[in-house]
């Protein structure tokens, strides 16, 4: 139910296929977040529209709200929300550990306070795996523990419980329509990184993840962390670096081996009136696109771009109309869904290192060289 | 080029088509407002699905910002806002008199504080006329003055101000590529509004509104008024009820002859969690809704009933996502178009009375018998 193929090679560089019960994931891949059951400002329509294959949701955000039984009730999450492609969960870990002030750790699991209404709540492995399956995605992830990645000790400690839990997670599954991703932690250090590959790799998950990335380290550490734990997971499954998402990192995350890559950050950024494009942000608030009657990127096919100048979303923005997030959701999306399918189709061609230096030269990104090329 | 038949009449309503540079406006017509040059929460693609005809857009908020100057230079406000069918652009005459205690009205026209930065601006009628030619709509308002609906006295004064605008807006116009309303004044009076209805319909105009209802005055009020006015306005100019939206108003208003109708309740209402339906008003934030697995409307064909259940669309509410704004608006849009779509069957059916006498039933509104049927 769940086959992974590798359509070609270029470098660490892979095109595959991921098959799910909701369809094909061709990698590589980006994948919208959809937090609440909903990828912000967006309809399902304009989603399929943008080409999208795989949505993210949320399992902190939807235990609390409308709870995993509700969701089950109505269907699942593919029935709730209406995307009838591939869906993925996380497992709550991530956000439970940003609550840094409000939860608590024990080996058995976490106990925080909700966001929502300050009441006390538990997640532990075998609660993240009970309500992912009752959310129904194909892909769920194994409930982890995110540290300081700077801190080794903490990082250590943190790593250890991830494969204790990830065991448990393993033991708790019962669908066997869902494929359950391991999760690499370790921080920023290389014995740790290693160690946590080793061992998540050796469980049988179906896939894997790296995870505790793009939380304040740097890029060449970012980077370097990838080359270091892709160097021992085999090549013969899927790899998601979690949470990671500006078309830099996309770039430099395809060039050592990552198949999936997730980020709030297009959708977020359209929310807060900028635009990603393959030239670099822009901020459409500025006075400079008054009477700029260009689209937001000349050679970009999608609907925002095909359709408005920076004028009018400037003009949007500036009015406090809710269309304006919707339209740099759209163009942002594409920006990053397309990137994503071009750095397939450059590993199909074998031109995937041509590609790459093109696509950061024109981003005026210096390419980041690889410590073990 | 602005030409108006008659496709069949039953009673005082008829079928009509009015043409314009944009196209073939079917009548009776429901027109989504578009206040700062957007359909809140929607995109032309989407107004488009809808079957959308005519778009209204308002001159106070254009003139305002981003200026009707930029809007022209940008291409006029079919290519700035890229709706390409009909547009309609009022005079900003019923805004700039809501600014009850920042205004001041002299003969010539009307000072105002802009509610953008408290900054003194003007419009007059020739000033109306040439904001909304730098607009460009195929429609255009004459720029009148709205009174207290039950002031006998102020009605006069104002609908005596309104005629003497309304000659000079004919006189300030240019363009000859679009089509100038006169609008139809003097509160809920027979006496005036007979007299208004006179002086307009005796102007010349290609087409007549009704302005100044729907403003506090009762259902039964506003119903006579149309009346009286109708009786004397010429049948063979499209008749235009400005501001008036709910469902009962349309079918009572095409009843009495009404051909155009426009409101911004559909999308006030879908922000404010409330679908409108055949039925009556639903309250989608209510509890009894989390999970239902219904469609807002079992036989409503929209997007958001063809796609969402009454349970999502609460947890979109609940959890203050922007789709929702976004799912209702085309919702509530589409009970007013296909209203308005329905009444035109059934006019060119011969079957209007029965129609409506159904529709009403459903909603659980009473019928308010003509006074002259």
């Amino acid at each position: 139910m769940f086959e992974w193929s590798i359509k070609a090679e270029d470098g660490a560089a892979r095109a595959g296929e991921f098959h799910t019960p909701h369809g094909v994931i061709e990698t590589p891949v980006f994948v919208p977040v959809g937090t609440q059951a909903t990828v912000k400002a967006t309809t399902p329509a304009q989603l399929e529209e943008l080409g999208a294959t795989l949505v993210l949701s949320n399992t902190y955000h939807l235990f609390l709200r409308p709870g995993d039984e509700l969701v089950a009730q109505m269907g699942g999450l593919h029935q709730f929300m209406q995307w009838h492609k591939p869906m993925l969960t996380d497992s709550g870990g991530f956000q439970v550990f940003s609550l840094s002030n409000t939860r608590k750790i024990d080996p058995d699991g976490v106990t925080f306070k909700s966001h929502i209404d300050g009441s006390m709540k538990r997640l532990t492995p075998e609660s993240s795996i009970a309500i992912q399956e009752n959310l129904g995605a194909d892909i769920i992830m194994a409930f982890d523990e995110c540290a300081d990645p700077l801190d080794h000790t903490y990082s250590q400690e943190a790593m250890e419980r991830t494969h204790l839990w990830a065991q448990r997670c393993l033991d708790a599954k019962k669908r066997d329509d869902q494929a359950l991703f391991g999760i690499v932690q370790g921080g920023i250090f290389e014995d740790l990184r290693t160690e946590s590959a080793q061992v998540i790799s050796s469980m049988g998950f179906p896939g894997h993840a790296i995870g505790g990335l793009s939380v304040g380290e740097g890029k060449a550490d970012m980077y370097r962390t990838i080359e270091v734990v892709n160097a021992v997971l085999p090549k013969d499954k899927p790899r998601y670096l979690m949470g990671v998402g500006t078309p830099e990192d996309l770039i430099e995350g395809v060039l050592r081996g990552i198949d999936i890559f997730d980020c709030v950050l297009p959708t977020r950024l359209a929310r807060h009136n900028t635009a990603m494009t393959n030239f670099g942000r822009l901020n459409l608030m500025n006075a400079a696109f008054a009477r700029d009657e260009r689209p937001i990127d000349e050679e970009c096919q999608c609907y925002t771009c095909r359709t408005f100048s920076r004028a009018y979303l400037r003009h949007l923005i500036v009015a406090k109309e809710m269309l304006a997030a919707t339209l740099l959701s759209i163009h942002n999306l594409h920006t990053l869904l397309e990137l994503a399918r071009n750095l397939r189709r450059a590993i199909l061609a074998g031109n995937l290192n041509t590609f790459a230096d093109q696509a950061l030269a024109k981003l005026g990104i210096a390419r980041i060289p690889e410590v073990h090329p």
